[in-house]
């Protein structure tokens, strides 16, 4: 892995004063926007090894191979960054049609409606049924 | 604005200790993600009450009008916040079609092929065009 992580397009990265990057992940079939969550360089660098979006738990601090406990993992099919180098675009094919630890399809399920954020989609399993 | 800025929704959002929220714009009619910028609470205040995007700009430090000197304003949709609620999600109309600074449809127009950040997109207009 050493080569590996000398590569320069991950020295291209501006990465954050705590080596983070935010990362978008986007259902490749659907376009939805799923979540949105950090990586640092090894995750980065686990993703593309393994295919598979593997991010930074900033709470947790540690590496978080989505799926890792919920199996809804994140196949990647592409990998973008923005104009700044400082933003990762993943889209995916996301194993079982489900991001959320809610059970939804997105974690994006709330909307501003009349100043008040309100749960627009129904989970599409129950979270005891995927983490029990 | 007194009134509004003590809103709840607002204060519902988990801001960063920079008093600061990540933003993802994706376009309503073609799904894609057009931008990643970062708001404070004054600029999601008026991005509701303009019905159009404004960011934070962490480098200048000030209130940005998305499109103030483009023109390619983004005139709101939706406005969805994730689980956590500390990202929010704006669908928009992109006015002129045209969310990056270098001309492009959108700012993440640079993937990762063979270890590399691929350009593969050309620009839509000459950035001279646009700020010239």
């Amino acid at each position: 892995m050493h080569e590996f992580s000398s590569e320069q397009w991950l020295d291209d990265i501006k990465w954050t004063d705590d080596g983070l990057v935010p990362a978008i992940a986007q259902d490749e079939k659907t376009d939805r926007i799923l979540m949105f969550a950090w990586m640092n360089r090894e995750s980065l660098m686990l993703t593309v090894k393994e295919n598979h979006a593997v991010y930074w738990s900033r709470s947790r601090k540690k590496l978080w191979r989505k799926g890792e406990s919920s199996g809804h993992q994140q196949k990647i099919k592409s990998i973008r960054i923005d104009c700044d180098r400082d933003v990762i675009l993943l889209t995916v094919e996301q194993v079982g049609g489900i991001a959320c630890h809610t059970g939804r399809v997105s974690c994006f399920y709330q909307q501003l409606e009349n100043n008040q954020w309100v749960a627009v989609e129904p989970p599409v399993k129950d979270p005891k049924e995927i983490y029990g």
